[in-house]
């Protein structure tokens, strides 16, 4: 059998006692290595599990799945994911001709080659940002579509979020957006000397996320949000040190939030008295908070 | 300190090393036992726990908030959540005025109580249905907000989540909708007598969500989804016998999917062939759904 078990979203503790039961037991465990990152690294795990991890990078996963499925049939092959199996990636794969990303697809298609060669699967879910986020004190109720933001190069700045934005807005509802992590990437030159050699990983910020956000604005200029509109910033979900702020874009665009992993969501229109409340009081200026609501949110508007 | 915990969807075992670690060492653990339910009962995580836990019902959470902080300044109380402490409140108490459920806050009213008391709080996220529902092979990225659907009764037909519904529609967007669970609600004979004598448990079926979806579209006749439009059932997201099942509304009306609980999903117009290939496999028909799928469905629409 195959077993996608969710590990959380912060450390080694994170993962479910009937998840830890079935890796403690499995033939083989992998670990799925570059949609997501928890916040200790494979050794920890390996020392917590008392047994090997096999790191499963996107070569793998994509082109070695038979590898990864061999003897399944008989002995039960454990894929561990960080956040939730089936959960949103938050590093997509996006080219410039795709609007939406595609590698949040590659443990369905894992499933899917299981299915195909008549292996049972079984799922173990774990929290995932898409439900964690709530510890903002946002309804969930109150989301629309959750959008990622990659990092902008000079020649390459895709916002084809933004539409996604603006559909939530006119609605009124909150949007998650899942900030872009660079995993295990080559330089060009590495990559075109085929030389394995791999750049320092890289995490966006918050502070990154809220500069790019008003970037796209000026650059298109629709008035979907502006330098004024309200957001929160999340830090480290569901750790020891997870940390909350909330703030103008502006604001926001010059936060330090300290380590990874960072996710903001920018407020809709139909906020709740009650959300307000929670969300006011760690708002990093709650003059600048109470002035930015005042003119634009409220669930009566 | 105040401990939210979250337990999962399943059973006793989807509790998280973390949160059990911290259930052990407690002075007190508090289970939510009216939101959400787990489909095991009380005494067998107890049993699981070595230790006794103290059921809070609505009453004692809404208006004896105190009591469950007495002493958290300097011991650890625990509160036990079914699915994630801040998770979506699937039994939502919509009462005639209201268009937003408002019981789903009261998890975090506890919080915002505990703050004022100068207490701290310390979340432990797990598996939400918010995120589980990924489990269905449809990408959580191509969802829009959720609804609730409550149990209609003959004089008492709520349908604003239809208004909710038609916004996703509208972009295209999956919508989820979570289903009526009554727990220990009395008869108003009982009520009017004092009595506390509760009536049996009763949980929204998969067929019955569809059916009154229909009766929602009959009176309103807005053209929001209608018998041939698609949708996925769900039951028991993450146990060892959960149950996926596709088809259109009408098929689903009829569909029996076994024990609680139950969800469902309308299926947006967005649809990404993966995801197609993904729910056509546990379809009720899949000449049906084929031929449902061909007049309204795709990515490219």
């Amino acid at each position: 059998m195959l077993h996608l078990i969710g590990l959380g979203l912060a450390d080694e503790t994170d993962i479910t006692v009937r998840g830890l039961e079935i890796v403690k037991r499995a033939e083989r465990v992998y670990l799925e290595a570059y949609t997501s990152i928890l916040l200790v690294d494979k050794s920890k795990l390996e020392a917590f599990y008392g047994r090997p991890v096999i790191e499963a990078d996107r070569e793998l996963v994509e082109t070695g799945s038979d590898d990864i499925l061999a003897g399944a049939d008989k002995a039960d092959i454990v894929f561990l994911v960080v956040g939730d199996p089936f959960g949103y990636d938050p590093t997509p794969t996006i080219s410039k001709s795709q609007t939406n990303p595609t590698s949040a697809t590659t443990h369905t298609d894992l499933v899917l080659r299981a299915r195909e060669l008549g292996i049972e699967t079984n799922n173990v879910p774990n929290a995932s940002i898409m439900s964690g986020i709530g510890c903002t004190g946002l309804q969930l109720y109150n989301f629309g579509q959750t959008v990622s933001m990659v990092f902008f190069l000079d020649n390459w700045k895709p916002s084809s979020y933004y539409d996604r934005v603006r559909e939530n807005v006119q609605i009124g509802l909150h949007t998650l957006v899942l900030l872009d992590i660079k995993v295990k990437e080559q330089s060009i030159e590495n990559m075109a000397r085929g030389r394995r050699i791999y750049e320092p990983p890289r995490y966006m910020t918050v502070a990154q996320c809220a500069s790019q956000m008003l970037e796209t604005e000026e650059e298109r200029k629709e008035g979907v949000y502006g330098p004024d509109s309200l957001a929160v910033g999340a830090a480290r979900v569901g750790a020891a040190n997870q940390k909350l702020v909330s703030g103008t874009l502006q604001e926001l665009s010059t936060v330090e939030m300290g380590a990874p992993l960072h996710s903001l969501v920018l407020l809709g229109r139909r906020t709740h008295d009650l959300e307000r409340d929670y969300i006011r009081e760690y708002a990093v200026n709650k003059e600048t908070f109470d002035a930015s609501y005042a003119k634009g949110y409220g669930a009566s508007l």
